[in-house]
Formats: C-alpha cells, structure tokens, sequence
C-alpha cells in the first residue's frame, strides 16, 4: 500500500530544519553570559532578536515585538485594541477570499464583522476594498507574498491603490510576511512595510525559514503600538518563549539566514516548478495561480461539484486535502483547493495530483478544455 | 555605591539553570528522528512531555495539555469556557486575597467579579469562600502550596473543606502548583488533584524546576476540557513552542528532575532560613509567615503607612519592592509586601531586609513589639 500524499497541511519539510546550528546555537546560549534565554524577561521578547529584526528590516528596536508565532501575535494584537477600543466589537475588517483559515477563525472569535476582498492572480480587488470603506473598517488583513491559500502576490500598483485606500480611510494595513524571503523566481515588490508604514502592521516568522517548533515571529509596528501590546501581553503570558527566541537570535546573528534562504530555494523551486508541470499535465482545465515561490498554489474548480464528496472520494483514493471552504466565509460556487508542494518530493506530488485528476475526472469535473 | 536590592521580581536564582544539561538536551533533540521539536504539531503539545506529566501525576495523557506557560494556559482556559458558556461575563471567581496579581488581571480582564478569600498561615478564610458561594461562582483559584505572594501552605482540613464546598457548590478548584515541590524542610499535604480529581484543575509549570525561558508549563484536567482548551489554542497560537517543550521532555525522561531538586532545595533553604532570621532580627513587631518552601514570605504591615510613600522610601535607600496593593482587589488596611529570597544570596536579602527595616522605623511604624 502507498503511503496517504498530504495534501492538507502547508508545513514545511524536514530538510529544511537546521538541526545542528539549532543545536550549536543551544551550546553557546548555554555559555552566555546573557541572562536573556534562561530567564524571566521582558515582554516584548529577548532585544537582541528585536535588534536584529530592527536591522533588518531598518527601523527601530522599539517598533520590533518579538513572540510565539505570527498568529499568537495577531491575536495578542486584537485583544490590546478591544481593550482601546481600536477594534469594536462588530466592526468591520477586510480580510482575502481566500483567507488564512486560522486568521479568519481569530477575527471572528474576537466578534469583527469579516468583509471578504477577492484576492487572484492580479492580487485584490480594488473595488471590494473601495467598497468595504463605507462600514469603516479597522484594518485589512493579508498576505501580499505568495498568499496562503492561494500564492498571489499583489502586483506594484495594488499595492499603492490598497496604501491610498488605507491613509483616506484610516484602517491599517495587517501585512503577514512570512513566506516572502521564499521567492524560487522573478523580483520582489516593495513591501508595504517598506512602501508605507505609517499605515501598516507588519507580522512576520521564523517557521518558515528556520523551524516553526520555536515559534519565533515578530511584528513591526509603530512604537506606541508595540508598547501597548507588551503590555497586554506581559499580564497574559508573562514572558514569550525566550530561550527559542534567544537560539533565534544567535542563529540569525552567526548569519545563517542567507545560506538558508539560498538552501530552501534549491529545496523547494524544483518542488513548486513540478507541481506546476503535474497541474498542466493532468489538470490543463482548471485555473490556477502560477506563484513564484511560497508553499502553496491554490486551485479553483472550473465548475461545481460537492466538496464533501470531493474530499471523501480523494481521501479514499490516498490524498488528503484540506477543506477548502473554510478558507472563505461564505462557501465558493466551485471548489477551492490548496495544494501545498514543499513538504513532498515532487514525484509524490505528481502522484498527488494525478489522484486528485482521476478523482475529479469519475465526478464529472475534469475541467474545461483550455 | 551598593548595587540595587530586588525585592519586586520573584525570578529563580541564576544558578538554578541547568545550561549545560540543556545544551545536551538540545543536542540530542537535533540527532533525534522525533519531528516533534522542529516541526508544527498537536496544540495540546508534544506528545513526550504530555507522557512524562501523565506518568508523574499518574493521570492519562488525555488529561494533559502543556503550553507557554501556566498563565497562559491559564488565560486559553478562561477564553474557551467563555466561548462555551462554562464562565459567563460578570460571574463570579474566587481568588485568594492576597493573589498572584497577574491572575487577578487577567480575570478582571475577561470580566470575571473578582472576589476575594483571604488567607494567611492558616490557609484560606472558609467562610469567605461560603459566603462566596451565594453568587454561584464559577472557579476558586488559589496556590495552595507556598502561595504567591504570602508563602501559605493550605492545612489538609482546609483542603477537605474547599474540596467539600466545590461539589456542593459547583465550581472548580483552579489549583496552580509551580512551587509545590520546592519544599526545603517538613511534609507536603496532598494536593487538591490528587484529593478531588472531579473539581480540580492543575495548573503547573517546570520555571522555576528548570528555566522560565522554557515556557514549560501544563495543565491537568478531565479529557474533554483539555480537548476543548486545545481547539481553542489551536486557531489561537497553532502549536505551542514544540521546541523548548521538547528540551524539557528530553532533560525529565533523562532523570534529571529529582537531582535538580535536591540542588534547588540545597540552593534556595537557606536562603529562606536567612531571610527569616533577617525577618526576626530587623522586623520582630511585623507578621510575616514562615513557609517552609517556595519562593516568598509574605509580610503585613503592622500599623498603616502610606504604601506609595513607603516604595518610594525604600527605592531611595536602594531597595525595590512590589507594589504589594496589586495582589488585592481593595488596598489593605496595612501595606502588603512580597519579599523573594530565592535570587539573591543570604546577605544581600539580609541588608535588604535592614534597609527595610530602617525605611519603616523612619516612616514610625517599626512594628509592634511583640
């Protein structure tokens, strides 16, 4: 029997962790004198992780929060403006459709009213932002870098339409970073940190590129901000994983972040060009994104057909999918897949994907012809 | 000039961190096939620490959930009965006056009508938690081995007692345990996990047995509570720091425990004798307790005195204290102060506890001769 091909979670793969720097860095954390990884620290996370996220992104320590993973952040981020009064409960928030599931479970769970903006292979929907300003939403989540679910990246000019929107409107910018080191291909657009951070939040990871076991994520905000969220965090988790947090530090600081990024491209480029080859090859008629890098390329059925049934018959036939509907808020008219590609050797993808055509084909949906 | 006297943070002693112990940990963690480290996994946590605490506590591993530390465990518990109805906004908690003050926060912060139970070297006031039971609280929470701040053990009467009002009362024992078996002299009573399963929730945490860095903390509780807290952790921080949490599954499967122990006992009992010794020196006319463990002796002003005046006193003269009016809902009668021994050595305490005492007889309230 072949192994089940998992389609249903985006992690990354076992290559990519640095197991023995990881455990070099654990040596020379150990005979530091800096108590910063052992011990009680402040709330915003070990300085010298802030001070290297400050350089390299070239702003300030004090705009710089360190803590246990991007969404820990975002959701530590929202309760300290329930608690201003920065988010009303029942006020509005743009958020991508598609959308990180996770994130959209957050939103509502701390009772935002969620405004879906379209988001496809030309990025967002200018429009539906436009739109969304009427109700006076607070911020715009998304993920301008090779998107979870679907890979888009926003091209230049939706960038500076979103940026116009936001300084006429007053929502925030939430950009969520962390697969945009992670470009196989092609140049990258100005962030919209680095394009207009007067109105934006940036939220950024480690998980991607060192390891997600040590949680270590940031995010870049105005210094008021980021005091503000310390604060609401220190009353809620006292202090963040600092000794993760420190073994970041001292990895990033040896300098092996570029080597690694050079290392993951090679892993994952051959990963993401075959699985484009497999989605030509055995599913020419369905649309989908031909992202440059990330982890994920997202597919939308060209026509209807039970998403239910789809998952349970591809489960049955050996792949696992995630539910694509609840990347949405309300279900889509065809399907949405996720299919993560850097887990898996390519020849399992192929394999993955050859399963996923002949599934859709005995439901009726092989696609439309090109 | 004499280095700065810190009373105001209960941080454990430089020399409690087993840094080499870790590194070795760490290393093996990288040699190891165990993914669990570096890679997302369950929200309850990695499945090895999970064991380790099942085993100790002789529960199920069904019934273990570890995290970031126990206040924030602490913290997903209260947000996920709050989605579930379990703690309505407004109900009534119990809390132990004094209390660990981030708790108090925290509660408040979720909307919880806080009151209090006072206790002192007798355990808790069991009429207030009758009294108390009127409004159909929904938790007591309460350390009730060597409290923070006071340092009060709960006598076993007074543990049956609580036990006994919890079922006929319907609320929960919220019992955080992080100093229990830092015991330097005398026996432990059984605790309330151990008596009274069925009302009883375990908070616990391995910062002040191993390093805070770790964040190694969990929580003990029937199986679908901690089902329940692990969906909601899940869309709230995805996995917890799987990293740091597999470096302390790694050093307790190692046996390092009970020796680190006996270190901790070695280390900190006699800075506990020399802290009271100071205590009956310098303040013979204050009621302070004796705890035979932890991390803290509490001490109650005799005679009133203006509490801001007195921080501001002491921080002149080198000493700085907790505001000790953040561990009550309503300011004491008498200031309150939280005095830590374990980080500093025997006659650095002993200077700060003369300072004090000096800062106190300038501000005419040395104390009642006894």
């Amino acid at each position: 029997m072949s192994p089940r091909i998992n389609f249903a979670r985006g992690v990354p793969a076992e290559a990519a962790f640095p197991r023995d720097q990881i455990a070099l860095c654990a040596q020379a954390l150990s005979r530091s004198n800096d108590p910063a990884a052992f011990q009680y620290g402040p709330a915003s996370g070990p300085v010298r992780l802030r001070e290297w996220v400050a350089g390299h992104h070239d702003v300030d320590t004090a705009e710089v929060m360190v803590g246990n993973g991007s969404v820990a952040l975002f959701d530590l981020l929202c309760r300290t403006w329930l608690e201003h009064g920065r988010l009303k409960p029942g006020q509005p928030v743009l958020v991508e459709a598609p959308c990180y599931d996770r994130v959209l479970h957050l939103l509502r769970s701390h009772g935002a009213h969620v405004i879906p903006v379209p988001v496809d292979a030309d990025g967002p929907d200018i429009a539906a932002i436009e739109a969304g300003c009427a109700g006076r939403p607070a911020l715009f989540y998304c993920v301008p870098d090779f998107q979870n679910p679907s890979g888009a990246v926003y091209p230049a000019e939706k960038r500076h339409a979103v940026i116009a929107l936001a300084r006429a409107h007053g929502f925030t910018i939430i950009e969520d970073s962390p697969y945009r080191l992670l470009r196989y291909e092609g140049a990258a657009e100005p962030s919209f940190l680095e394009l207009a951070p007067d109105v934006t939040i940036q939220l950024n990871s480690f998980s991607k590129l060192i390891s997600p076991g040590l949680r270590a994520a940031y995010l870049i905000a105005p210094a008021p901000i980021v005091a503000q969220v310390a604060r609401f965090a220190e009353q809620t988790y006292v202090t963040p994983g600092n000794f993760a947090l420190s073994l970041a530090a001292e990895w990033l600081h040896r300098g092996h972040l570029e080597p690694q990024i050079a290392h993951l491209r090679r892993l994952y480029g051959p990963r993401l060009r075959s699985m484009l080859a497999a989605l030509d090859s055995f599913l020419p008629g369905q649309r989908f994104l031909r992202p440059e890098g990330g982890f994920f390329v997202g597919l939308t059925l060209s026509e209807p057909v039970d998403a239910d049934l789809l998952l349970a018959e591809a489960g049955r036939a050996g792949v696992d999918l995630a539910d694509g509907s609840g990347f949405f808020i309300e279900r889509p008219a065809t399907p949405f897949l996720r299919l993560p590609f850097g887990s898996m050797d390519e020849a399992i993808a192929r394999r993955g994907v050859g399963i996923l055509a002949e599934v859709l084909g005995r439901l009726g949906t092989a696609g439309r012809n090109p």
